[in-house]
């Protein structure tokens, strides 16, 4: 596959999360333990988006209120639910996304007890929170900081006792790293044949929805909107019918991002919709793929992981296709604002 | 003002939420003396857009655990926090909405207690839920419901002894509607001329925070995509420097709705950064509106009515000028999906 070291990818999971699996559960036993009244899931743009499924995740398992939050806008308001009984969990890639080590020491300061998940040590990050989980590389670390999160957020409802197959699935875990590798390769042939169709394409719309739509707002914002300077609308399932769906012609981009929780029916609805409108509809269906040694009740925990696996293919392809680099911004890290 | 009757929606918010008062107040008395242990703001499109300010005024003053729900996705989610110690609040214009009044009957067979504003009487929503709070029309029925949530949320937090600045604050509603015709009045030729600028512009982007960042939200979905068929980002400010930024250039449209909560340096970050790209940055800033009768400590509570009231200027001009009435839909109601 264009531009994916199999072994980096499946070392980096290993290491950076399941490796760090025994740690994570003493971080989360001790908070447990003390007592907590609440949880904040912080981060800015692509880390905030990613605290959005494990938000979804704790609904639907949990009674511990759980809030993902922007840190930015965290930091202005006098938020009354953020207290010392509270617990803050941020992500950041480099450590130095100022809004969120702002907000780390925000919070720390507030007396809240926090955690952070930083790809490199002894930065900024790493060094404003009570527990800091470091794995030493920015190469896939999203991938790192997603299996890191379904460790954290499993073994707090089991510590809530409402996730009593925990040991099984932090078990399982195991062989997803195999199981996204398989799944991205069987993907692979699409993902470049929709970069190449859609090489000039100049707007796309998303839709997802529950433990999948922050990757549906992430994949338009950071990827489509930052790293390929393409405009795109990303919009949940539910929402699509209260306005998006009236721009969808015969020749409209729309990507379905289809997952496997509760909220599958409603991505089907966009499906059974769109499906009669534009040809230019693509499915990106985690059901698709066999994942091996992973249970049938723990897909729609995981199907995250593998959609999000899925789309840095496409995103391979595209920078290819496009002769446009992931990496260049023309303002953001280049200006003051 | 073209397509405006002052008199009419007047006697609109008059008699739609202010006339209520005292029916709101007795709602919430009564709800807070038996006690809930926490609140859903449900809706559907833009009634869950209008209940987004809501959520935010809540977290700003409240310990309160109060979440804004996608209709849809609450239906299908076994959502752990709703229990029968919840209060859900609806709204639909029609009273007619198939996934809220789905959700209606769905919180109440949960045994939670549930409120719903509406505007036709005697319709399924009103039907369906604990208290009907009904005004028997449809035109200006948002800044109705807007007017009413005001008092229901206030009187909420009042009696949780979070605002005992209630009675002048209801009282000083009273002098809102004449303060947004005003407004009105007075921002009208900036809206004719962006309409006749923008009659050709085919993607404009929007940003707000905070209590606005529902109507920012709103506005893109639901009049520029719905009524109008215009490509439209709604994008947090706090967002905005995550991945949206990029696409900006010297002739984008970017639309800031700046209000005055807490989140206003965020939206003034934007603007020192767009003002120095696009030449095509329009403010729509509540702050330039003198609001007699309201003392300036609720101005951030009632900058999100100003700024509905605002853009429904605009929407009234892009009809004329785009030649596009705001009712014709390609889709929505007029096939099955």
């Amino acid at each position: 596959m264009l531009k994916f070291d199999r072994e980096l990818f499946v070392q980096a999971l290993n290491e950076g999360a399941l490796g760090k699996r025994g740690e994570l559960e003493r971080v989360v036993d001790e908070i447990s333990g003390k007592g907590f009244s609440n949880i904040f899931l912080i981060g800015s743009g692509g880390t905030v988006a990613m605290m959005y499924p494990f938000e979804y995740i704790f609904k639907s398992y949990s009674a511990l209120p759980v809030r993902a939050e922007i840190a930015a806008e965290l930091l202005v308001t006098d938020n009354r639910q953020l207290t010392s009984k509270s617990v803050c969990i941020f992500a950041s890639v480099t450590g130095t996304t100022k809004e969120t080590v702002a907000a780390a020491q925000f919070c720390r300061e507030k007396g809240a007890t926090t955690i952070g998940l930083v790809g490199i040590p002894g930065t900024p990050l790493a060094e404003a929170v009570d527990y800091a989980i470091t794995f030493g590389r920015e190469k896939h670390a999203f991938d790192v900081f997603y299996l890191q999160l379904q460790i954290l957020t499993t073994r707090f409802l089991q510590q809530n006792g409402e996730f009593p197959q925990y040991e099984q699935f932090a078990a399982e875990l195991a062989a997803l790293p195999q199981g996204m590798v398989a799944a991205m390769e069987e993907f692979d042939a699409r993902a470049e044949a929709f970069a190449i169709k859609h090489r000039e394409t100049d707007y796309h719309m998303l839709v997802g929805a529950g433990n999948l739509w922050g990757n549906t707002y992430s994949y338009a914002m950071c990827i489509l909107e930052e790293m390929q300077w393409i405009k795109s609308k990303s919009i949940h399932a539910a929402e699509f019918f209260h306005g998006t769906l009236e721009l969808v012609e015969k020749d409209t981009s729309v990507i379905l991002f289809k997952g496997e929780d509760a909220t599958r029916p409603l991505v089907e609805r966009v499906e059974r919709f769109a499906e009669n409108i534009t040809k230019e509809l693509f499915i990106i269906d985690t059901k698709d793929y066999a994942l091996p040694g992973i249970s049938e009740e723990f897909r729609k925990l995981v199907d995250l992981n593998v959609n999000w696996a899925l789309t840095s293919r496409i995103s391979a392809y595209l920078e290819r296709e496009r002769n446009h680099p992931l990496e260049i911004r023309r303002y953001y890290r280049k200006m003051e604002y």
